[in-house]
């Protein structure tokens, strides 16, 4: 019987190129690939929300499969559990309609990007986060950060080398924040995001942060559509895909 | 002029053979003085509160050393943390009378043992926990522990391999909680810990937690001061010195 199987995948990208299926580096697809082939016998081909970048970790990344199989949504989720490293856990899996797909089904996607602001750095987590060292203005970073609500050109973010025929998205949601632990938590909410923008929104916004540039130049950069004007790529142990909206 | 520091120390133990240093493996003192050599240019001894096992976290560790310096206690943590690992940060340091021996002086410590307890396990911070599956009876160890506050000969929770003459310490402190994360801790404070006591202690509780056995066998295991009655050593990464006190 073809079924349909969606899960909701936790990871910790520290040890991986990324989520997608490479020639040679070790990805997340690949590992649950492998752990769907050794439960069902055949290949299965999984189909990812989009990708995420080496480093980079996931508390809801969502994806799905169809195959050929008797077996339950329970066993699949015990079964890939045991079967992946410590570092992928399947949080949920469910069967769903033939005609879900993870990737052109996604409404919206919602990540973390998590900042330690302090002069100590810490050692504990140290993989989970970007340790700023000088205080950040967050009043200016939420003035600069207001400019990319709503539907823009987001060329300037986009990662070099990985161009998109269109790059116009539409960010629904951000808002920086302290979480209970005193981190700094950058969120943001979009219908789509080309490669490397959330990093590269963040790095950017932390130049107005340390007042290297201002919020008036950060909307400027926005408004340039050249990656040369904005700042570095923010490193990606700090970032989270937190959520898949569908 | 011969100054004595005391520093405080935060470590991530997962790379480390434990604090104390050791002929062929890396450990967190060896880091320390190695760097200290390179800011002093003198061989420098540190002396810690007590040792960490291999694996186990600090938060709070405690060391002092005396050398013959014009360098301030400032230059000293900016310089060691510029110096040390990642995984290691020097939180505080301060110049302390002569006379202050971090190991001697220390009047009690607090450690913390964290627990995941749920069906599924959790990839982002796994090094930081004990993943425990079935539910954790917390009414039946909270029953166990309190047979252990006070003063004890607790020769049946000590490592085996490693006897001490005095087997008997006074445990001041011991609470079960949940934190804001859902994770349960185990705090315990006391004058001084055989080698493996917590985590020999937290891994016969888990028993109880377990249904195992029963608050009234952990009572006797104490009372036997046989290591042969007591659960399995509790894994050394939800291990953490949170704190000693002078």
């Amino acid at each position: 019987m073809l079924k349909n199987f969606k899960l909701t995948i936790e990871y910790d990208g520290g040890a991986y190129h990324g989520w997608q299926r490479q020639a040679t580096e070790p990805t997340i697809q690949e590992e649950i690939e492998k752990a769907l082939l050794t439960i069902t016998g055949a290949k299965v081909a999984l189909t990812g929300s989009g990708r995420t970048d080496a480093g980079v970790h996931a508390c809801g990344q969502v994806a799905n499969f169809l195959c050929e199989t008797n077996l339950s949504h329970d066993v699949f989720q015990r079964g890939l559990n045991s079967l992946l490293p410590r570092d992928i856990v399947i949080t949920a899996c469910t069967q769903v309609l033939d005609s879900f797909n993870a990737r052109y089904d996604a409404k919206s996607k919602t990540y973390h990007y998590k900042i330690l602001n302090r002069r100590l750095p810490a050692a504990i987590g140290r993989h989970y986060f970007w340790h700023i060292t000088p205080k950040l203005d967050l009043s200016a970073m939420r003035r600069a950060y207001r400019h990319i609500i709503g539907t823009h050109d987001f060329k300037a973010f986009e990662g070099a080398g990985s161009p998109r025929a269109h790059t116009t998205r539409r960010v629904i949601h951000a808002e920086l924040v302290k979480d209970n632990d005193g981190y700094l938590i950058f969120e943001i909410e979009g219908d789509g995001f080309l490669r490397f923008m959330v990093r590269n929104i963040v790095g950017t916004l932390v130049d107005v942060g340390l007042a290297k540039s201002t919020a008036q130049d950060f909307k400027r950069i926005l408004l340039s559509k050249d990656r040369n004007l904005a700042g570095a790529t923010a490193p990606p142990q700090g970032l989270f895909l937190m959520q898949v909206n569908y």
